[in-house]
């Protein structure tokens, strides 16, 4: 049993009760009706279910292949599943019209994207990347680089890809070495990238590589940098395809998971420098690409949830169907399935509760997302950018850290089957543990989050945020059915707000500062990251009471009620510790020497 | 940098300080002195570090391969490595003269085991079931298989294995159907056993199976399981080897990890049946595998430990290697290793303080197994014995989780460099993934303590573990530098106290009291591990105080320090957190319909 069916209705839960589709009301997205949405992600449910998701085994078992002449191989069936989500035009589904895209909000976008990650995390690397790839040219390319490369990436014929990493710069691009030294109109980059996702493939005409490089007389240190687009092949001026540059796959990583993505060394230049245009302006290049890594984090945590939700339904799946034990008297006294067991239903309601409150919660910053680019207030898109900026190292750095955990606890769900690589589990695990190191590992998420973030406004921004929590909980208590569920996220917000306050106090202390913010970072960002999926819960359980009370009788919603019960009293408990983990203070981990 | 050093000054500082080498005092030990238990341990650490450990890597990339005569390859260099650890006599350290071993205590045979599987976890599980079969057959084998078994499995020259589950029967071994019929002084065994660890090698001479099966006339259920014993070659009466029995491996698993651990399906009598003999009492099978079982779990939890620190060492070689990043201004300002960021160090440090507790406990577990089996007085024996049942599944399943997921941190502390296989640091999260599934899953464990090991006494065994609990808080109490130590082990002690009094009130209840067993399961045994390895540490840090008031100035003893402080401070108040989930009840998992 090892098949995925893409969570519609989960999705349009979302979308349409808790967020009210408030992303269609935006000034531009006057065409993306709800009908439509709803038939996007039909549409979308089918690429992911039908066609993707019977790939993640062959993806995992055949795994990329790098070839004798530096080619690589994708596993059978990953080019033309990749054809098959270019010719339905999905991958410009959240790019504007203005550079040939679909249009739709960035909700509806984060949606697909989970659909197609929990169908195949490996494939769904590569439009990622070049999602990436779009958002740096559109923001930083000259009009003749929009003009040429623009269109194919959106369409998705050519890929794109991020090369900032190299043995010595990881964490720290600072140290990137790779040169770039002018000639004519455009530049020669040679040196070595590690870690490039789909670096080189079978799938698409052409790549369209974007590398952070120096020029010989650029500064030390950040502003020494500068990125450049560095084609696969070089693009003639009548748009075909002309020479192949000086950039090869030296290798290809032998990974934990993922098999299905090619991660590679790149190495440019060995035979000359390859032929690359600078984007955007010199020295700013570092800027340029966390520009797009910002949302390529919110990406990430997407990716995350779509493996926990495949997870769920494959732990659920073996769940109700293994029998094993007998049932407890009070449950009948015969012979069940492992679903019956209260110990294995706490694992599964584990699973999908966080699996549910990670999901509303990357919708919700998506939705924030819609505002910042499209709200006619510059104000309303300030605050919600400012919004999302605070969510999505949560969002990047929670949603994968869960996601491993829930995967994990998908293996134990199995039992012994779990841990035999035939039934898909394991793979699930092995998979999902890149996401908390990659885009920025989740500790330089909880940097950014407890450092500049928070500092850098004096936790404006989030306390703006604990208001809306603060709101829920009221909601919460209005409601008698509802109020102990108030009392949990009224608990777990003022821990929230202790926390804050101390890694503000002791963050801006000029000599001890940015110790305190290093010691606090993670506790504070897992903190912060239990109380707004609890958020969330709270409203989702608002919805489905409300549905309830309405007279519905479906399933669903009674599911969403534990779901959010759960989430609130049995989980978000043990993220409460982290205010205690907070309050220890920093000097235990700044007194102990590592040797 | 993939290596592994015995943590042999670790080790002692368990043994010496904080056991005081208390099981050295048994009857029956008194060849046993301190200096012999040193070159033991120095012993075991060359076989650890320089025969097994560099192999750990061989065995995960070669694994164990079943040939097409259905015999199996073992990786190279396994036979040769298991045959220095027969020759040296390591097989029979824990066991009795009388039947050939070292008559070392469990205290000391726990050390060296988990020196053995952090060298490489694969190979150690071939002589874990061997030592299964020796207990078996020493506590309920007749004397003729005492005489004829016992002396090969206790030098090691023949191994062993345990055959309980079945593609039905895994959790719930009641439904066991492999067959035995009787003929003439033995049985003819026939059936399939699924997940047998070292079914089948080639680094011994002869393997003896114990075997679940059930006589033609047997009642259902457990009560018509018997034990049998069926080599693989027949044992003439000379002693030496005979025919080949009808056992075969089928195939063998493709799994997660531990891959130079062959785990193979066996099938019993495909030509005509298996010869097998009755070991004990006919209908008392489980039983008698349960009396060892409980051992078993307790080197499971053992193995767990061993995983940890290879995973600690592991992430603080990579860590003090590389360099990325500056330390900040109070710290130096200046290019650093990671170790320097406190983001990094609280990984580190987490790590670190867990696996000191995890083995703290374990083999503070052990010395209560020699006391047990050793004390003079009945009582005394009694007593160890309930706290050791109390303690087994405590040992097995917090030790196994927490070592996943240190393995896991070991990971993100790596980067990237964490999720290429090449480093060893992926292997270390895919093999002690097993460690919470295989001997009684982690649920079951929880349930046995939840459930059994509780109720039966109504928690008296581990109302008397808490007083010793208590007993440190005063001690800790006492010296004004650690009574924060003092208050937050209190703290922990109070939360179990009452989530045990929850756990005995609800589930004694007739009607409702299985079903609060199996929902507060987890939960209870999570905090019980939490509160429990806080105590050790409390007790280290007693220990670690006074020899620094002692004059010492090694850092041996405040890095023990830091260890104890943070698993009080910021590691305890996790497990705290399990008191409030248990008492959010268990109306939301009961209520919750799986679908």
């Amino acid at each position: 049993m090892n098949y995925y069916a893409a969570p519609v209705r989960d999705l349009r839960f979302v979308l349409e009760e808790l967020l009210a589709h408030r992303s269609l009301n935006l000034p531009g997205f006057e065409e993306a009706t709800p009908d439509l949405v709803e038939a996007v992600l039909e549409e979308a449910a089918k690429l992911a279910g039908d066609v993707w998701g019977p790939l993640n085994d062959v993806g995992d078992k055949q795994g990329a292949m790098r070839q004798a002449d530096g080619s690589v191989t994708t596993p059978d069936g990953f080019a033309a599943a990749y054809q098959a989500y270019v010719e339905g035009g999905w991958n410009g589904i959240g790019v504007s019209e203005s550079l040939g895209g679909q249009n739709l909000p960035e909700v509806v976008a984060s949606a697909v994207q989970e659909m197609l990650h929990g169908a195949n995390m490996a494939l769904g690397l590569c439009p990622m990347l070049t999602a990436g790839a779009i958002e740096a040219l559109a923001h930083h390319g000259n009009d003749d680089q929009k003009a040429v490369y623009l269109p194919k990436l959106v369409e998705g014929t050519w890929t794109g890809t991020m090369n900032l990493t190299e043995p010595q710069a990881g964490s720290d691009l600072s140290k990137v070495r790779t040169k770039a030294i002018p000639e004519g109109g455009h530049y020669r980059i040679s040196g070595q990238k590690i870690y490039i996702t789909w670096g080189e493939h079978d799938a698409a005409e052409n790549i369209i590589h974007l590398v952070l490089a120096r020029k010989p007389d650029a500064p030390e240190g950040n502003k020494g940098i500068s990125l450049f687009l560095v084609p696969k092949f070089l693009v003639n001026d009548d748009g075909s395809l002309g020479e192949r540059n000086d950039v090869t796959c030296a290798s290809i990583e032998h990974k934990l998971g993922i098999h299905g993505s090619p991660t590679c060394t790149l190495s440019f230049g060995e035979n000359g420098g390859a032929v690359g245009y600078l984007v955007g302006e010199e020295g700013r290049g570092l800027n340029h690409m966390f520009t797009m890594m910002n949302e390529a984090r919110h990406k990430v945590g997407i990716q995350g949830i779509g493996v926990a939700e495949r997870a769920c339904q494959h732990a659920f799946a073996y769940a109700l169907e293994r029998t094993q034990g007998r049932s407890t008297k009070a449950r009948g006294g015969k012979d069940c399935t492992i679903s019956d067991h209260l110990d294995v239903r706490r694992m599964l309601l584990s699973m999908r509760s966080r699996t549910d409150a990670l999901r509303a919660l990357a919708l919700y910053c998506a939705a924030e997302l819609d505002t910042a680019r499209h709200a006619e207030n510059s104000d309303a898109r300030q605050t919600a950018q400012a919004r999302a900026d605070i969510l999505i190292p949560v969002i990047k750095s929670f949603s994968t850290d869960q996601a491993v955990d829930i995967a994990s606890m998908g293996i134990q769900v199995h039992g012994g089957m779990g841990y035999v690589e035939e039934t898909g589990a394991a793979q699930l695990l092995r998979d999902a543990r890149i996401a908390p190191i990659y885009e920025g590992t989740n500790g330089i998420q909880a940097l950014d989050l407890a450092g500049r973030k928070l500092q850098r406004d004096n936790g404006e921004a989030l306390t703006a945020l604990l208001k809306e929590v603060a709101a829920t909980v009221e909601q919460l208590n209005a409601d008698p059915a509802l109020a102990a569920l108030g009392r949990g996220l009224a608990a777990g917000l003022d821990d929230l707000k202790t926390a804050q306050a101390i890694v503000l106090a002791e963050g801006q202390d000029p000599d001890s500062g940015a110790d305190a913010v290093q010691a606090y970072a993670t506790p504070f960002l897992n903190l912060a990251g239990h109380v707004l999926c609890a958020w969330q819960m709270g409203q989702s359980a608002l919805s489905a009471k409300a549905a309830i009370d309405n007279g519905s009788n479906d399933p669903f919603y009674t599911a969403k009620m534990r779901s959010a019960e759960f989430a609130i009293t049995q989980w978000l408990p043990v993220g409460r510790a982290q205010r205690a983990v907070i309050e220890a203070g920093v000097q235990c981990l700044s007194d102990f020497e590592v040797h």
